[in-house]
């Protein structure tokens, strides 16, 4: 038997049959009626996803190509901005605005903590003669498992300064809610291979109406990533350069599963899945890098074994056809990082969970064999099933 | 019926179904050893199809992410170019280097004729206090249909000038002959939607040892096109940033499938589809914009039609369940362009002749019903079928 392995990790993630398929149809003109009636499509289901009435735009990047466009469209060499790092993508963040030769500035905690609203205060509220031009949060730190404040951070944001918010939802949208629009946020980014259930390949920049603004007077020279060129021709339903079409066929076939779903019942089946698994790693005795649950993110879950080495566990754990994912940078082999994003279901967390069982007793690692499906199982009696649960 | 129609445009093109299906396998951990064992098929076939023993990267973006990349990192701003211009994408080399703030300088010949090797000469020759640091050719020029001579330009700038030779092989690579190494380019970009017989969504940029150093003093700021992280990564077969999983599937499919064929075998049946199709035109008396079999491009067939409007001819030819491209730019609404390349075959260029004779019948065209299909007969005749004549 040579049965694919379950994929939890955070990214890229599993996609539905239905998705995957939509993906392999032939493919189309990108100036055609077909494919600007798809597109129309799409763009009407990413407003539905963001909770925006403002564009967002689609680009052929992986997820970093979106940070960059989010960043260099609407900003200018030397302007001052502030980043918020608690994690590998925060840093990212970080290094890419200083390769650039923005002002960078940082708010940093240690990894595995949450970023605090009222460090942002504080630090806009510090007279300069150079206002901040904007402000960078990652939502959900997928290197650390940990989900940022961002409501309260925005809010701080935008009672102390004019930045800009520019927004990392790599990990939080279609995960737990992001709305764009009641938050405020000004630049939302996103990848497909996360919440979206689909392959990795397209980026997304959701932009709001001040940053349109800011982009008129930004100077970086942009022309591959630039989101001007693709709000002209989204207007009309087309991209400025030929767009990943087949993955066009697949956003599409994801789109119209979520919106069958609902936003609340996919975040709802998030929570379920973020808790079960929580639940199952205490009952393990396998220590939660993010211990307190208000903190924890519901797309990835990170542990930092004491009793068993974490890349032993991980190495195992594949032995018995899960993977999941090591921890990054300083980090790589002090975590493992479990992802239940995706196209992940209940009976995934029961399967991830059961392997974890039978890799640490290959370690022989000191625990009850079976308490771990109990805790899951306890924990998805509290949840009632929705239809994001399926298959 | 909802057949799809055929796609006899330059891009995207044809997929064959295993490529395809390929793709639509389960996403798998790009940080796996089957994601390395992958890419490292990918990249030695990668370099077979360039001819080349230095590097292929692989980039998620369309043929312009990558043509952005194949410059950004080996130049500076205020250096001197030289753009050969002889329609759009010669046009959009220019339009990128000036955004970037390059010196660009043009030889511009009109659309539909070549660029001439003696004219790179005498510009290179002129004497000026800085030299041309980099000479950009697109060799096959999509929106006209003219194969540039590659080979002798390249030798003019070697014998008169250090500069890097920047080519755009988007609809050349695996077309016709591109050898890097023996005519001694520096930078061969690339698009996954062509040649390549795959979606769109990878560019492509290959990087010789001269333009490599020309990168460690190059000062653009850059991050997501950095082939300097691509290359270092590369070494180990793996990314700096999430690949596309799903279309390396169908790159390594689609790169196996050119791999048992050949290149001669390839070249030869791209020759034979050029043919076929000119001699078809020629027989209607629809004037090709290229007159010159020497100068035609094998990617590309455009004519100039003037007994028949051609956006009507094309309009008519998508009702018979053809899809072929209009002009583009200033040429929009008088030329038509035919694109036999992809995953094309002789079933495909007599079914788009027949189409154009029933579109032709339609709009009361005077000619003979059939010339035009005993033609492409001919034409076949004479070129003995291949392994790529399949399927």
């Amino acid at each position: 038997m040579d049965n694919p392995p379950t994929l939890m990790i955070p990214g890229p993630t599993p996609v539905p049959e239905q998705v995957l398929l939509a993906s392999a149809q032939p493919p189309i003109s990108h100036r055609s009626t077909d494919f600007r009636t798809l597109m129309a499509e799409i763009t009407a289901h990413l407003k539905w996803l963001h909770q925006t009435q403002h564009d967002v735009l689609i680009l052929a990047s992986s997820g970093t190509g979106a940070m960059e466009a989010g960043m260099i469209n609407f900003l200018s060499p030397g302007d001052r901005v502030l980043v918020g790092c608690n994690g590998k993508f925060g840093d990212r963040w970080a290094d890419l605005c200083q390769q650039f030769g923005l002002e960078t500035e940082r708010i940093t905690v240690p990894w595995g903590q949450a970023l605090a609203p009222k460090d942002f205060q504080q630090h806009l509220a510090t007279e300069h003669q150079q206002p901040i031009k904007a402000v960078i949060i990652t939502h959900s730190e997928t290197s650390t498992g940990v989900l940022n404040d961002l409501e309260a951070i925005a809010r701080e944001v935008k009672a102390h300064s004019q930045a800009l918010i520019i927004v990392d939802a790599v990990t939080s949208l279609g995960i737990c809610p992001v709305p764009m629009d009641e938050w405020g946020l000004d630049v939302v980014v996103s990848a497909s291979q996360k919440g979206y259930r689909m392959p990795p390949g397209l980026g997304f920049v959701a932009v709001s109406p001040r940053a349109w603004q800011a982009y008129g007077s930004a100077r970086f020279p942009r022309f591959y990533l630039d989101l001007g060129k693709s709000q002209k021709d989204a207007v009309a339903n087309t991209t400025p350069f030929t767009p990943p079409v087949n993955l066009f066929f697949a956003l599409q076939a994801s789109l119209q599963m979520m919106r069958s779903e609902g936003l609340a019942t996919m975040f709802a089946h998030q929570q379920c899945l973020m808790h079960a698994t929580r639940t199952a790693l205490r009952a393990l005795n396998l220590p939660l890098f993010v211990p307190n649950d208000a903190l924890a993110s519901p797309a990835v879950t990170a542990i930092q074994p004491d009793a068993v080495d974490p890349e032993s566990l991980r190495f195992q754990l594949q032995q018995h056809g899960v993977i999941i994912a090591a921890g990054q940078d300083h980090m790589r082999g002090q975590l493992i990082r479990i992802g239940h994003l995706g196209y992940i279901c209940r009976r995934d967390i029961l399967t991830t969970v059961a392997a974890l069982e039978a890799a640490l007793q290959d370690l022989e690692y000191p625990f009850h064999l079976g308490v771990g499906i109990q805790a899951v199982q306890h924990s998805f009696s509290q949840h009632s099933a929705g239809p994001s649960d399926l298959p």
